[in-house]
């Protein structure tokens, strides 16, 4: 393939640097979900860590380098779990961390953040409103922008992913990546690429923020209005030049899923898998409830993402339905 | 310590045997659980397999000591549990699996056993009864019967939760085992205390199934009438003699908790950590819950041995205390 951004000797060596607490994630078939889905299904479990999400797998490498470098002082912009991650990989090397969120973000993500000792400022706005605020944050205080997607060692942390699903002999035919900024699927995608080239590398992303999705299809950059969507872990408007390039060249393809999709996903993983899950993580089941015929009788792993999920919001979107449905 | 059953080197070989998918369980703390209980709580994830529990470690050494004898079939008694797990290793070998459960086991429990392809025979009664039926099948077909807590394997099996939580340097100060059988707690007990002393062993049983922490306490097998609890994967009336005895070497404690901190730590564990586990995992929770001043600025690690709970029963049990409650 083409050279992305990624190198898979690198990402092997960032298995060295990221605490393992993050690492080798159990990696499962769940029968019960197959029924209903028409397809083998293994899941890729993310959620099983401090942070309740992959993202630690990324901040592990920057916060690392920074400390390495003698930097004392980090700023992301974050839609939470990103930040949640910087807070908890900084605090454990004596960075100081400001995470820029939108105040809409979830309540639950946005205490975590704070709980692991970063200082949170809240803009009104999203995801880009908050980007432009950390970038102002890092210009003035002269301390380091962490770029969630672009920064090279976000996707490197979130390929390690990837080289798990490798490991051994893999027996699946098509790997479903949440997309949001794109440091997941580009990170995943190039060890597959690399090493399994066989392996169908499908990115997912809500409807109602569409913009990755859509400029990978156009192969350009495309921004769009205000996004729409529950699934706020992957809800930007501006994708990012060079990550878009990387997608480019490891993504077969990019499906959008509508919020019901979503949410009877959700459901599915928590009445069949015993799984809670946020919006995010569930896009992959929502995929395969919207193509049942594209994914007959093949093996289908989709990565669980995270897991930081509003109790309240969780229970409007699942409870009552779960409860009319039984297992 | 004298000697219990088990032997740490058998242990280490039977990690050669298992599959890998049941090793190696995420090990994590959940500060987000800790303001509300006064300790340092880490879990021991056993929910993230094909099975949803750990019983899987112990089945897949007695399906490959069966197999290698040249069995063809095997018949246990099950909560639900064992059966599933049998189920699960009995089918990848070959094996003829049948197990005899309780009418009363959870439905989810009964179902997932039959999709995996074992026979299912139900009784009218307990476990108990269960285990008189089972004994009885393989009897009279000459058939190995497993034994939960009794059989070695099982044990053995459980144990290699013990060698995962010590290796490296362990930091915990206690940790909390659900205890039924006695499987679990006698496994992960020999191992802390052959390899980690200093660690308290603390099994956790429902006060409305108390016959092996009477046992522990009373140092002799005292059975119970009809048991009362959610937590039916714990709810034995009958200790086996051979399980206490180990049981009294490696215990430090044997704890009873009431129905409703079961709940509230099921609802804890949803609400602050993100896990739906089924009641006798959150029994450890429950512990901390009903004597926080014991665990007070302790290293303090639960096993979240299972996630087969009835979904609706589920939300009954937390669901809308949960919705109340918010994050």
């Amino acid at each position: 393939m083409q050279e992305t951004r990624l190198d898979t000797a690198r990402i092997r060596a960032a298995r060295q640097v990221i605490d393992p607490v993050f690492l080798d994630t159990p990696l499962y078939r769940c029968e019960a979900l197959e029924p209903r889905l028409g397809c083998t299904v293994s899941v890729k479990l993310e959620t099983a860590n401090p942070v309740r999400s992959f993202k630690a797998r990324g901040t592990e490498l920057v916060t690392s380098l920074l400390t390495a470098g003698g930097s004392t002082a980090a700023v992301c912009a974050s839609a939470g779990n990103l930040g949640q991650a910087l807070a908890w990989s900084g605090r454990g090397r004596g960075l100081d961390v400001t995470v820029v969120a939108s105040r809409s973000a979830p309540a639950t993500k946005l205490d975590r953040i704070r709980a692991l000792g970063a200082r949170l400022e809240l803009v009104d706005g999203d995801f880009d409103t908050a980007r432009e605020r950390a970038a102002d944050i890092a210009r003035h205080d002269g301390i380091r922008l962490v770029e969630d997607s672009l920064d090279i060692e976000t996707c490197e942390g979130a390929a390690t992913i990837g080289l798990e699903l490798v490991d051994g002999a893999p027996s699946f035919d098509a790997v479903l990546i949440a997309l949001g900024g794109g440091a997941m699927a580009t990170g995943v995608g190039h060890v597959l690429k690399a090493l399994a080239p066989g392996v169908e590398v499908i990115c997912v992303q809500p409807l109602g923020a569409p913009a990755m999705t859509l400029s990978w299809r156009q192969r350009r950059v495309v921004t769009t209005g205000p996004t729409d969507t529950i699934a706020d872990g992957v809800a930007g408007r501006r994708p990012i030049p060079d990550v878009l390039d990387d997608l480019l060249l490891v993504a077969d393809d990019a499906v959008l899923v509508r919020e019901a999709s979503i949410v009877a996903g959700m459901r599915m993983l928590l009445d069949h898998a015993g799984l809670v899950v946020e919006p995010s993580a569930a896009l992959g089941i929502a995929a395969i409830l919207e193509n049942r015929d594209r994914f007959a009788g093949r093996h289908v792993v989709t990565i669980v993402c995270g897991s930081n999920v509003n109790v309240d919001a969780y229970h409007r979107w699942v409870g009552t339905a779960a409860l009319g449905q039984g297992c």
